[in-house]
């Protein structure tokens, strides 16, 4: 059962015939109509919501939804007690004067923005630890998908808040750049020190909880408009139908508390001599 | 509610407070009896089967378990058309000849230290259209998770064929020198050209699918010992408890056979000028 591309005429054919057989139509919504012709029998398969009517994003799908648990400590805080652990809260704290400085208090384009650098130690982490099990004949205890995941949850941040604030051209220029540097930075980090990295994400994620913080405090006072919440976020974390911005912010920042404890987490395993792998990871934590 | 790291003796005392509390407990099963402890209210979670027996992996859950389906077409092959075609299929059978030198008939050696490859690509494209997604505020339409599933299904045979045959020191040695050359030769090409690099991987899958069938016949020819399949393989791919290796090597080649699926479609959405996430990505396509 050889397959060749197809040229413009079979390629036609295929396509009424995939109606039934499997085909994928492209999904991207632009203005090309042109359906992608597959003969690899693959099918994205018809996935429906709980209530039976279709399931519309393809970036996540409905066993993937949550519903954040809101009641986490959002106080609790590292003190730093080793000189790595002061270098990485020293770290932490000295990007947050730039930021502030660029940002003032436009705090949707602020998240918009965090969110782009948060996904980053999740997926740089998973992705060294799955090539070390690769290279170790070992178990991950579970730690690269509890990674994974977390830069998986970042990123639906990121496709949430770009829904409430557009990026500017200069601020996609900036996202370019910070991600070049950022990516390059936390791969050595991770490699040289995981118990440092992990610290550090922690401290990034006890600042985003600040953030959020002061976000909703402009939501509240009126100097940022509570508008609806986007329809992937109401999706992605169960939210009721007309929950609001202000609602998104809250179960973000839970999130954010949830990504705070899994990294220090990650950290004092590491100051106890211990590898992630000895200890399961916390898959699903919410 | 500050946390600083405890000293000795209150470490002894957090470790029996955690026991209902959710603490976690060094799971290596090494001859490390000391337990991590976390104030991070951090819970692995009790897992229980569907039988309502205790989960036993943690590096994997039973809801990631499936039946493979090996009804699928295993003699597919896509012709190369164009030159770019050519050479990823030229690449990948000039590949061959120096493993088939290296390991002669040593199968399970073979789909061992092949499984440390095959776990690349995946992990490395979904990364990329991860840094992508970030970069460009746009959504991936499931392809992300779409190829990391493939690199943790590959981590999954390694995790399998590591329980059949045990890597010598040079054997470990040498995947540690592939995996250092294929992952930047890998990185460099998807980032230079995608079509090109799913291309290859869709070969590199053609080639997995032969190799497993070589070792099929020499199971079926008493040529190697067709023992009682491991214990994560029987709870991965939801296998009877008298299940064999034969009967895990059939259930990995339809893996293969569905790796080739999704890249070569993969580079064929390319190849159309198309990008991946105009086309939901075929998740869960096992
Ligand atoms: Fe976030
Ligand atoms: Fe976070
Ligand atoms: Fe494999
Ligand atoms: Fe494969």
């Amino acid at each position: 059962a050889s397959t060749v591309a197809l040229d413009a005429k079979e390629q036609k054919e295929e396509k009424v015939e995939t109606g039934s057989a499997g085909g994928v139509a492209a999904g991207g919504g632009g203005s090309d109509e042109k359906a992608i012709v597959s003969y690899w029998g693959i099918s994205p398969g018809k996935v429906t919501k709980e209530d039976g009517s279709e399931w519309r994003w393809s970036c996540f799908r409905p066993w993937e939804t949550y519903k954040a648990n809101v009641e986490i400590d959002l106080e609790k805080h590292h003190v730093p007690v080793t000189f790595l652990d002061k270098v990485a809260l020293w770290t932490v704290k000295s990007l947050r004067y730039p930021t502030d400085l660029f940002f003032q208090r436009r705090y949707g384009c602020r998240a918009m923005m965090l969110e782009t650098v948060a996904a980053v130690p999740g997926m740089v982490g998973g992705m060294l630890l799955h090539f070390k099990s690769l290279r170790r004949f070992e178990h991950s205890g579970g730690w690269i998908k509890a990674l994974l995941e977390e830069a998986e949850n970042e990123r639906m941040h990121l496709m949430t808040f770009m829904e409430v604030a557009k990026p500017k051209w200069y601020e996609r220029a900036l996202v370019f750049a910070v991600q070049g540097v950022f990516f390059n930075a936390y791969f050595l980090g991770y490699l040289v020190s995981p118990k440092f990295a992990h610290r550090v994400t922690g401290y990034l994620e006890e600042e985003a909880i600040h953030s959020y913080t002061e976000f909703l405090k402009e939501l509240d006072e009126g100097r940022i408009e509570n508008v609806p919440a986007p329809a992937i976020a109401v999706d992605y974390w169960r939210l009721p139908q007309d929950a609001t911005l202000r609602d998104v912010v809250v179960v973000v920042r839970a999130d954010e508390a949830h990504h705070r404890d899994v990294n220090h987490f990650a950290s004092d395993i590491h100051y106890q001599g211990h590898e992630l792998k000895e200890s399961p990871a916390p898959l699903g934590y919410h």
